[in-house]
């Protein structure tokens, strides 16, 4: 994957997680830049004009890295504790909002991130740009079979909480002082319906508007801020 | 504008407003093609190929409107409440940012919004599609001077909050039982100096990431949920 710009190859770099080769323009100038010199972390550097010419709206700085490298799900199940918050999106398709996603999560400092293998959404190049970066810094996990995956979370302790639209149970209202896997479906459809069968509660957003839908991101972003706020306050 | 695609023409034409012409494909089918029989709402109708080739992607409605209506911002602030949250968008610049604020606002039930005029956005036909049609049903107000309307916010009892990375007060710990004027800022750079001097709490949402940025619309959707999630709660 080729990544660029300056949020996105910093974090990579500080990250540094599978990078390939760095390249900058000459006239480059970000702290990261200092930090690569510090570490002696080699950078192939390009006259301006050439680095412009072959990586347009780059903001002078580009990072070739590795496949992206998933977590093992077993890995991040064994370190749960009372306060861990997973997110599994189940269907989701667009990268923007996978990024958006990754962003918030991180920021608001989830514990790690569950998609299925082989559909919908991968970490690419796109998805690590949106999420300004903060994909090098959180764990995502690719599992073949979504439901077994909620049963061994279950079997760990988390209680399952689905968003939908028309779920009984105020997002709000729902405990918090136990693990918790977040599920996020798809942005035009939803849950798919056995994922939804295997939820102990599903978390309904009060809307009172005409239109009375959120884009998904949006949606997780505004149950996780609540499940930690409400955290912080017990 | 012309309009492209179900959600932002069906709401556009439930609001009733600005509509100058609808045009629809021989095959469409939507819920909103019944509304305009029932109504008596004149629509064109074209043959799929040729409708297909002049409005792509469009799913087979398009919708042209007036330029948007923008709200007055005195009869705005006529209607407050104690319940009354309005948000103002000082210097934000993209349209996908704005177009999912507008989504989340109505959806979650707030007043009004308010842009500076002649600077950074407008109600555009991208805003308006991103929105997924919420923007017909959104007061929006353009005021020449957004430090003039902070003032006249205050001496209409509102308690005016921006968000700010280095904020002293919590989002989630800010008295909301008064009416709320809450300031989002550009993405890359916040509020202009002024307009944050004139805050009465500089709101901070905790972040505990590497990153701790987040997308302006998440931001927003985030404050504003809790803001209306506190106010059920009271």
């Amino acid at each position: 994957m080729l990544l660029k710009g300056k949020n996105v190859s910093r974090e990579t770099i500080y990250s540094g997680k599978n990078i390939k080769r760095i390249i900058i323009k000459e006239s480059f100038n970000d702290e990261v830049l200092s930090y690569m010199n510090k570490k002696h972390i080699k950078y192939d550097k390009l006259p301006d004009q050439v680095f412009n010419n072959k990586y347009p709206n780059s903001q002078g700085i580009v990072v070739e890295i590795n496949e992206f490298e998933y977590a093992s799900f077993d890995e991040c199940v064994k370190n749960t504790t009372n306060d861990s918050l997973c997110l599994i999106l189940d269907s989701l398709e667009d990268p923007q909002n996978f990024g958006n996603i990754i962003r918030s999560f991180e920021a608001l400092g989830g514990s790690f991130i569950i998609i299925p293998k082989n559909r919908s959404i991968e970490v690419n190049e796109t998805v690590a740009k949106v999420s300004a970066g903060a994909y090098a810094h959180v764990d995502v996990c690719q599992v073949t079979n979504l439901n077994q995956a909620i049963k061994k979370l279950k079997d760990n302790g988390y209680w399952v909480m689905g968003t939908d639209m028309d779920g009984d149970t105020d997002y709000d209202n729902v405990r918090v002082d136990m693990p918790i896997a977040l599920i996020i479906g798809s942005e035009g459809f939803g849950m798919s319906k056995l994922v939804k069968e295997n939820c102990d509660y599903l978390l309904r957003i009060p809307m009172v508007g005409k239109i009375n839908s959120l884009n998904a991101s949006i949606s997780a972003a505004i149950v996780i801020s609540d499940i930690v706020s409400r955290r912080r306050k017990l």
